[in-house]
This record gives structure tokens, sequence and C-alpha cells, in this order.
């Protein structure tokens, strides 16, 4: 056993301890408390061997997907979640996550940090099919959670369905049958009134 | 799209958000609360790519061991978690889990349900070399928190290092490596204080 090597890893697991502390703007379904980023990648995780048969195309790397999931947000220890609604938080979003991905992979040893960091520049870059699988599913997976708690951090915030359905179109390009799905619920929220339609949204959609 | 069926996995996927809210014996390594149980299946799913290379045996269906990763405690959801040290609870935990099998897979439709069984079957069963290396991850995980957490469960219930020796040898079942590092914590948690010794346990172990 290289021992240098077992504690690097070591390290890192300890780590990342500390996504279990990074709360996200949407709860758990009985909307007791915020979700934490690692609750969310494990359900993630779930989602993708569960709902693999409604990727946009077939024969995916499903181990490649769940890396994916089980890692896409762990950059969010230094850099924080960022609400995909607040768009100046979005705007420096990259900027913050960069060094925080530099950072924390490179707790790993060499090899494996390279292999971590390619799985997460990988998910950034939205150019594979396992890449917009995973997406779609880490859009999916909170407009399931707001749609169930009767609104959700839609809701708290007064965001309106216009917004909601452009900023979660990208379902569309990973998982279309999903996206078919959500704009149903988007639909169904308004009717039911978790949700206000908002201008000039029949257009942009 | 066959609705009927989407709407069969998406009442798994909302059903087992109450992972979530079932409580470890562990906390997070700060200790600022116990871990739940999907904290921990997703910290389990990232050990299993991160610490692969210690498998007893080489060649593993990663993806499988990931999807016990995943799935392997979703029976908590109806049975709870049963401390590893609880003598009388650890005698009625397949009673208590099997049933809970029953009932939540079957939320999912028939081939899913089968196939995840499957996978909770195999993992409780112990029979591969996947069941094995996920088993001995499992065991892992929490000790790796107890020692960092200055003792943590073991201290609060005053478990003897002989009893963590015996509970958790089944790690080398798994991974020899990552038992030979386990046994060194142990052994220095009892140098530290954190655990005591306990009756018997050389001889034992």
């Amino acid at each position: 056993m290289d021992r240098e090597r077992l504690e690097s890893q070591v390290r890192f697991l300890l780590e990342i301890d500390r996504l279990k502390q990074v709360l996200r703007q949407n709860t758990l379904l009985d909307a007791s408390r915020p979700e934490n980023d690692a609750e969310h990648s494990w359900h993630l995780a779930v989602m993708v061997i569960l709902l693999a048969e409604y990727a946009r195309e077939p024969g995916l790397d499903l181990l490649r997907v769940v890396k994916m999931a089980l890692l896409h947000d762990v950059v969010e220890i230094d850099a924080g979640d960022t609400f995909v609604y607040d768009t100046v938080g979005m705007a420096g979003k990259r900027e913050r996550e960069v060094p925080a991905a530099d950072r924390i992979f490179n707790l790993l040893p060499a090899d494996l940090a390279s292999e971590f960091r390619a799985v997460w520049d990988e998910f950034e870059a939205q150019e594979t099919p396992e890449a917009r699988f995973a997406a779609a599913l880490d859009r999916f997976q909170p407009l399931l959670g707001n749609y169930h708690t009767g609104g959700g951090g839609w809701r708290t915030h007064g965001i309106t369905a216009d917004r909601i359905r452009a900023r979660n179109r990208i379902i569309e390009r990973g998982a279309p049958e999903l996206w078919d799905y959500a704009r149903e619920l988007i639909e169904d929220a308004v009717r039911r009134g978790y949700v206000q339609e908002g201008p000039g949204d029949r257009v942009a959609e």
C-alpha cells in the first residue's frame, strides 16, 4: 500500500464532507428544511440509473454520468450554491468555481485529480451526451421538488413560469421526454397558482 | 412516452426523498449534527469511484458497486437505521428490512423493481466481489468519520476497540489494504483515548 497516496485520497474524502453543509434554494419534499448538495447529488445519481431510458442518445456510459452526478457540485464547498434564477450570481459562477475545482481536486494524487477534474470539466462543457443527460437531470430534480412542495423555491422567490421554462429547457437537450413531462408540471403549477405566468413567456418558449 | 411508467418512476423518486431524514449514529465531520442516510450513501458512492483500486478482486463492475452504494439503505425509510453495535437491533434487522424492500422497490415498474431489488439482494447476500467491496466501504466510511471526530459514535456509546475491530473486520474481505489502514486508526483511537481497549479483544482479533 502506498500510504501517502491513500492519505491523499482520505484527505479528499474528509474535505468533501463539507458538501453536506452547502444549502440549496429548494427544500426537502416535506418542506421541513433546505436540501443540501450532498443529498441532491445522491438523489441525482439515483435518477441517472432510474431514468437512463429517457436519455436523448442511446448507449450512454452510465458510470460516467453517475460520476458527474456525484462530483458536479463539490466545487460549491468553496464557491457556494448559486440560485439558477439569480442573474448576477450566475454571471460570476464560473469565476468562483474554477479556483474551487483547482483547489479541491488537487487534494487528490495527480492521476485521480486529473480524472475527477476531467469529469467536472466534461459536465461543465456540455459537449457530450453524458454531460447533457446529467445536466437535464440536474434541472429535473429540483423542478420535481419545487412542484411537489406547492411551488417551493419558485414561490419563495416569486419566479414566474416564463423564467422557469427558460431556465429548465436545457432538459430537452438531454432528455426530451422528461422535458415534455416537466412542461406539464410547470403548466399545472400555473393552474394551481403556485407560480404566476409572467410576461412574454409564451412567445419566448 | 409511457406516462404511467414515468409516473411510477417519479413516485419512487419522491418516496426516497425521505432517506434524507433517516439519521445515523455518526455525525458530520465537524460534529455539528448527525449524518443522514442520503448523505452517507452519496459519500459511499464517491468512495467507490475513488478507492476502486483497493478492491480485493480486480475488474469489478463499478457501476454495479455504485448502484449498491446508492440503494443499499433505502429500506431504512421504513426499517430505520440500526446501530451496528446494537445487538438486539441487529438481530431483528433482516425482519424489518425485507418488508421495507418489498414495499419500496415495488413502487417501481416491474422491470425496474426487480432490477433494483436484485441490487439490494446482492448487497445483502455478500456473495459477489462487488457486494463485498461495497460492504467494506460501508464500514470504512463511518469508521473514518468516528476517528476524525475524536471517537464520534464509538465514544458516545462507549464502544470498546475489541467490538470496533470485530464489527469492522468485514472490511478485510472486500478491501484488505483499507482494513490495514482502518486497524491503524483503531489503534490510534485507543492511544488517543477516544475509545477503551475492552476485554479479550487481542485474542478475538
